[in-house]
């Protein structure tokens, strides 16, 4: 089952719910783009490539409701739709540009509306198949890092749940253990959202590779003490110069590591390397709502004084930047890239567009 | 109000429940020692010189209670209630050596059953009364750490609530405060029992100092912007060469705030620097119940997946070794030790043996 995938029997969309997991596991089914608009909005599906191909489906969905006969009718259904799924996540840059590649096949798709219905769930399809097949090729690059026997820590989600199946990071220690080797996993529960005890945590459950769950501050001990081999993490974006911003912690794990010589990957695709971006000290970090901190999670527990949290006392930054001389290397579908960082990158995007 | 304190009035001892903080504020007071040694097992009261300071208690209570009318019949009842007391935490060492101090002096005491009772009691006062006095001393000779204006980081709780008043590391953040500098407060919530969250920032409360509550894996966020200018640790054990033993993520924070050129102080009494130890190596590393990460506050809220909680899938390190490298300076009662600290430790505990 991926996080996002079309069923061809009933033409539906299924979706895994990630707001109830790890409590309970429950697929969604949607025939109605309307109701998928409302479930990108309220998180059911999250993940910026999960989201984006959750977006060129809901156009599916879009062309199968729509009562056109002519092409050009249905054409606007379609521009209409893309705009009700736009507002579901106004800022995902995935779902604005997944939206614009279905459209654009719309467009040019000759014959008559089933052609355009067709198409487009064509495209959609594709999306989802491209980030599959991406993080495959990066999951097999990367596995080639881990020795059997292993023990690697991995730093909040960056499984199939974020994506539409496989991930990144994640997906690489996956990869290694399907290909035959021993690998245990300490998840870094990742406060505040504990993204890790919730969502990893379920994940290698399903895979059935043997993990256990650390507090984020424990990693440390652990590097120390000689019981983890390799860290791996995910990027929301990776600067020219090798700079890393991703979730907070990032940056403590990677210092942890480096100052016990534990080899550490940031697992990347490079559609997320931003050469234009010389170094992380300008990736803008975006600071969240304090009750994340103070609630411990939505609508969960209090533990921090009744004032504490009337005055919203705490502090929030869901992002941080891990300089690139604490980074081992950077593994992406082309290949794992060493320093110097600003030719290997370059050589890794540019790589791919041959390579594509 | 002291964390614990003897009510001269009521001739009860009185405690403040850590136990249900900071949901609520309960004082608790304690007329039969059989009941407060229950309560030291309950944890109603915490930290190790609170909890020598509320044997001692004990031993007066015991005086009170027993009906003997010969100074040898009282001492006996005494050496049975010391009995009942220690069992309460057996390991810890605070409350034996506290135990055996009153014991010492109602053995010496010459006199009948009313000396040998006072005097029990005022070597119990005496105990509470020197704990805070060194307390109060490390926080003059740390305060002058603390420029106005300073934002500090502090890790788990190291204040009035672990110890009779005044705390270590609190302690020296809050009479910076008393003595008129401004100063702001970040504090790590402290996972897994989120002593931070719950306790400190109760005291900062309190106080009126100004605090932001943090997860523990952002500290390294606010110390690479330039947000930090020092941060502040208590110490359960210092090795002679100053590697430090303190809560888990200790050591995570000393290496970004090295990586940062931010000032690393350990707040220690002398009595807990073990110049017998030449190294933090050679601390035994306490892991507790795996419960403690996978259930976040004893009783709260479940997040990892229920086979995570089965399987007891969570390691639970309660402490980790900061190496001497990333420390700046130990302040101690006799004034801040700098490197080399295997000489200037040595000089701070024979100093204070000079100063007592």
């Amino acid at each position: 089952m991926r996080t996002v995938q079309w069923n061809y029997q009933t033409n539906q969309l299924e979706m895994i719910d990630q707001r109830i997991l790890p409590g309970a596991f429950k697929i969604i089914s949607y025939d109605d783009y309307h109701v998928l608009a409302q479930a990108i909005t309220d998180m059911v599906v999250r993940g910026a490539p999960a989201i984006g191909a959750t977006a060129g489906f809901g156009l599916a969905l879009a062309a199968q409701q729509s009562p056109a006969r002519e092409p050009d009718a249905l054409r606007a259904d379609l521009k209409h739709a893309s705009e009700v799924l736009h507002a579901a996540r106004p800022t995902a840059v995935n779902l604005a540009w997944a939206l614009k590649r279905v459209l654009n096949v719309a467009a040019a798709v000759p014959g008559g509306a089933d052609d355009v219905q067709s198409a487009v769930l064509r495209e959609a399809q594709r999306i989802a198949d491209e980030d599959v097949e991406i993080n495959q090729r990066m999951a097999r690059r990367g596995s080639e890092l881990i020795q059997d026997g292993d023990t690697v820590i991995h730093h909040c989600n960056t499984g199939a749940l974020a994506t539409v199946d496989w991930g990144t990071a994640l997906g690489v220690i996956r990869m290694a253990y399907e290909l035959g080797k021993r690998v245990h996993v300490l998840v870094d529960e990742t406060r505040p959202r504990l993204q890790g005890a919730r969502l990893t945590a379920w994940e290698l459950e399903q895979y059935g590779i043997p993990y256990d769950i650390i507090s984020d501050n424990a990693a440390g001990f652990f590097l120390r003490t000689g019981q983890v081999q390799k860290c791996f993490v995910g990027s929301d974006r990776t600067a020219a110069n090798g700079d890393v911003a991703n979730k907070i912690g990032t940056y403590m794990l990677a210092l942890a590591a480096y100052d016990n010589d534990v080899p550490f990957y940031p697992v990347v695709p490079t559609s997320t390397i931003d050469l234009s971006l010389a170094s992380g000290e300008l990736i803008p970090i975006e600071e969240r709502n304090p009750d994340e901190v103070l609630d411990l999670q939505k609508g969960g527990l209090h533990t921090a004084p009744a004032s504490a949290r009337e005055n919203a006392r705490a502090r929030n930054p869901a992002f941080d930047v891990t300089p690139a001389r604490l980074v081992t290397g950077i593994v992406t579908e082309n290949g794992v890239a060493y320093p110097p960082f600003e030719i290997t990158l370059r050589n890794m995007v540019e790589g791919g567009k041959v390579d594509r």
